[in-house]
């Protein structure tokens, strides 16, 4: 007999195929194309597995949990570009209401982990949430950064705008990251990257 | 200061774009395009988060990370379609050589541990090996019945070669995983998907 509870399992890892086809607005490095929300997801999770020694005590498996699941609710929402003023504002409450939509096809009980994980993340208090804030903004400007910019110059984006954007990483952040992330973007100025 | 250890680390997270141009011989569930490797590999966290309550004992969090990286040997040895007898001929010591290269960017501890997780998931033997198998055999199959088969008639594939392709689901995993895996492959022949 297969229960009610697998199939509904099962309903869900149907319905999260779509996440494949939520277009972000950086490329990929080759410059080919633009990155989709699964393809994110995956590269946040290896940057965890190969940078998680520098965030002490982190619970790395439920990290990788969390960066994951934290774009599924884009799935009714949609991506909004991180430097579209206007586009992020009701942000939160669209996503919310996706995630309880999305969350509602597993069993009451794994609906409640994938909302609390991705409240958790949305928040960025916890270790584990703060590296995956962290992990989320430094991924797509190592792949703007080495893909020439591309999607920066598309938008005309100023290094003001990528600082600000990647204070978490400033402020809450291990210091060899920090150092790195400044560099790249002092980098990305000097060589027309960025305004 | 930014440590060798450190660059060695972001020259792989770079790397590993890479797989996003991997195709695989499946489609998404939409039909609109074939899937890469990075999609599949974050699918089958998703699979591994959602379905583990099946598998006893199982070590989630290793489990997961094995899964996210268990294609990445793809990058050089490319991806061999599963029921391609000829192109199966000598791919453990292609990737072998390719897991070797690519994991020889990162820090020697790290290059053992990815190398490491690679092997255990190639092997198949422990839990959460046998555990990654079969979400990696599970995956497609739910995508290709959920896109009509497509991909299943442009190949001719008969309901035999998956059942044999599947064996480890029927042979080792939990019994509600099988049997709702044979009704899939039952549906699909009568629906004319499989021969």
């Amino acid at each position: 007999m297969i229960s009610d509870r697998f199939l509904k399992q099962i309903d869900f890892i149907i319905e999260i195929d779509k996440i494949k086809s939520i277009i972000r607005n950086n490329y990929l490095i080759d410059g080919s194309r633009k990155e989709n929300d699964a393809e994110h997801s995956w590269h946040l999770g290896l940057l965890v597995m190969v940078l998680s020694e520098y965030f002490e005590g982190l619970d790395v498996g439920k990290t990788i949990k969390m960066v994951l699941a934290h774009d599924l609710v884009e799935i009714y929402a949609g991506d909004v570009y991180a430097y579209d003023e206007k586009g992020n504002v009701g942000k939160f409450d669209r996503e919310k209401e996706s995630a309880e939509k999305l969350f509602s096809l597993l069993p009451e009980d794994q609906k409640k982990e994938f909302y609390d994980l991705w409240v958790e993340f949305e928040e960025a208090k916890t270790k584990e949430a703060i590296c995956g804030a962290i992990v989320d903004r430094i991924q797509p400007l190592i792949l703007n950064y080495n893909s020439d910019g591309k999607s920066w110059k598309e938008h005309d984006i100023s290094s003001d705008k990528v600082l600000h954007r990647n204070e978490i990483v400033f402020d809450k952040g291990p210091e060899v990251i920090g150092e790195y992330i400044r560099t790249l973007i002092e980098d990305g100025v000097n060589k027309g990257y960025l305004r």
